[in-house]
């Protein structure tokens, strides 16, 4: 069933713009746009409209913040400071897993405290890239009973601000992290236990990132269990966690009311997106990434994860033989 | 649709019977009852009627024979022989991923080449477990015309015995190889490349067991990305993936003609198998599994791995708003 309504729920994000340096074993790009709160809005504003608060330097080209209004992004909360824009420098391996930072430089992000437009108070959803956690409950302060709030975070604040961590977490619908994480925050090796832990504290659902094995969602009633797409190169798998927050706060937008169902398949959205990220350097994948190409590869990847249907019987497999 | 036959399709497996020493951070067990055959053999029993034709010493306990014959495999293919049967001993570490093996005494299996009994050659299923190449060959020669036949093998064939190993992948229906094995086999990181290598030498089907990461069927036509079964606690993952294989090869026993969509459940039925392999030591997970036990995980598993019914429209999230 489906309502005649033109416009999708609005989606604020609030996090970081930046340039990267990143080398990978055959390649290295210097000064290409990064940050997560990017990543996030070109993955987003594919579904409904994406509204950005972020903070840039002198430095920052302007043509680069066309690039987002190019994709009808809502730029106006972006403060532009005197100083060098956030710059992130990292090096991955052969296995492309986790990035290797060796350098980050915060520049202007260091003493940043983001001021929510008047205008943009009514979000319908909000997804808290990863910053502070302090941060992230002032940015909850500021907007007016958003319909769902996602945040991800990172090892440094489990590390050092567990608690105000903990007390975000709580405050939020969904929280979205990798699997390192959730074992950190955990204190085990189980990912099972980790989530228990983190659900407790309150969020309505969990997303556990496993990079090219795929995403895991834990629910109070259950658990879904979904592989990344199957890509047979990967360029550059920086930004892979907040394109795929962007798929998945971008379908989420599309949803009247978001049950477990649509969660469900929200994940799958985020793996698309995630996978059109890493395929080129940079923000170039998702920037090109078109609705039919996200649809198809969508439809693909059902595909793959689908048992089939069967009659009660096949699901009781020692009742008769099996034709 | 289902035919009314009592009996499902005969299953034979070749390979070895074993006494292992399993060390994991939390416990260490000596000389309890493993090897490849075995494992499988426990978990295909749970299907339809097993033989095992395999090999032990003089120190192998009669009492592990009949913990077969209680599941009803027909042991009349096990050869005694003077000696001391297959020892393994292996240590894991927390990831619990892949096993350090600490020595392996082959005893009586090292100038074993097996015989198959004149009442086993008409076995409608064969598998052939890790053992040499050429030794799987002279099996393949013993049997008459099975409908379906499956191998695995190991990393130390894959380096020696390149050609051989090739020879009888191309003349089986599905092979079963851990990913580790693929990339090594198709020399590159590209688990789909590797994929496709294997294809082109002619099988039906492969299978990648990729640990607590689950398993992927590829077939000519596609491919399907399954997780494990989420467990807490994991014992000793020893002979997981030959309780894999029991499973998919019982549930194809029971398919009158296993078509893609019959191996994608029975990929399913392979990973129930090595969930409760691996949470107890040694054989006693599977051992002691019932079919009520496995179909009960069986549905568990489906429903993690559900995206749910869509409509049309919700396939193409952009069409409109989702109800």
């Amino acid at each position: 069933m489906l309502r005649s309504r033109a416009v999708a729920n609005t989606i604020l994000v609030v996090g970081s713009l930046a340039y990267d340096d990143v080398q990978t074993p055959f390649e290295r790009r210097r000064n290409v746009l990064g940050g997560a709160a990017c990543y996030f809005a070109f993955a987003a504003s594919l579904y409904g409209p994406v509204r950005l608060v972020g903070v840039i330097g002198d430095d920052f080209e302007q043509s680069d913040v066309e690039r987002l209004t190019r994709k009808g992004v809502d730029v106006s909360g972006i403060e532009r400071r005197p100083g060098r824009s956030f710059h992130w420098s990292g090096r991955y391996d052969y296995e492309l897993g986790a990035a290797e930072t060796l350098a980050t430089d915060l520049g202007v992000f260091a003493t940043w405290r983001p001021e929510i437009p008047a205008a943009f108070t009514d979000s319908d959803l909000v997804f808290l890239a990863n910053i502070h956690p302090e941060i992230q409950l002032e940015v909850l302060e500021q907007v007016r009973g958003p319909k769902l709030v996602a945040l991800d975070s990172m090892n440094l604040w489990i590390d050092t601000q567990r608690e105000a961590l903990s007390k975000v977490m709580s405050r939020v619908d969904v929280v979205s992290l990798n699997e390192g994480e959730v074992r950190q925050f955990g204190r085990t090796f189980s990912v099972l236990r980790g989530a228990r832990e983190i659900l407790a504290l309150g969020p309505r659902a969990l997303i556990v990132k496993r990079g090219e094995y795929g995403a895991v969602l834990f629910t109070k009633t259950g658990s879904f269990w979904a592989p990344a797409f199957p890509l047979e190169k990967i360029q550059d798998p920086t930004g892979a966690g907040d394109a795929f927050a962007g798929g998945l706060m971008g379908y989420l937008a599309r949803c009247e009311t978001p049950d477990d169902a649509h969660l469900r398949r929200a994940v799958i959205h985020g793996i698309v997106c995630a996978s059109f990220a890493v395929e080129r350097f940079s923000v170039e994948g998702i920037e090109q990434l078109t609705r039919d190409g996200a649809a198809e590869r969508y439809r693909a990847l059902r595909e793959i994860v689908t048992i089939g249907a069967e009659t009660v019987t096949q699901v009781d497999p020692f009742a008769a033989v099996i034709r």
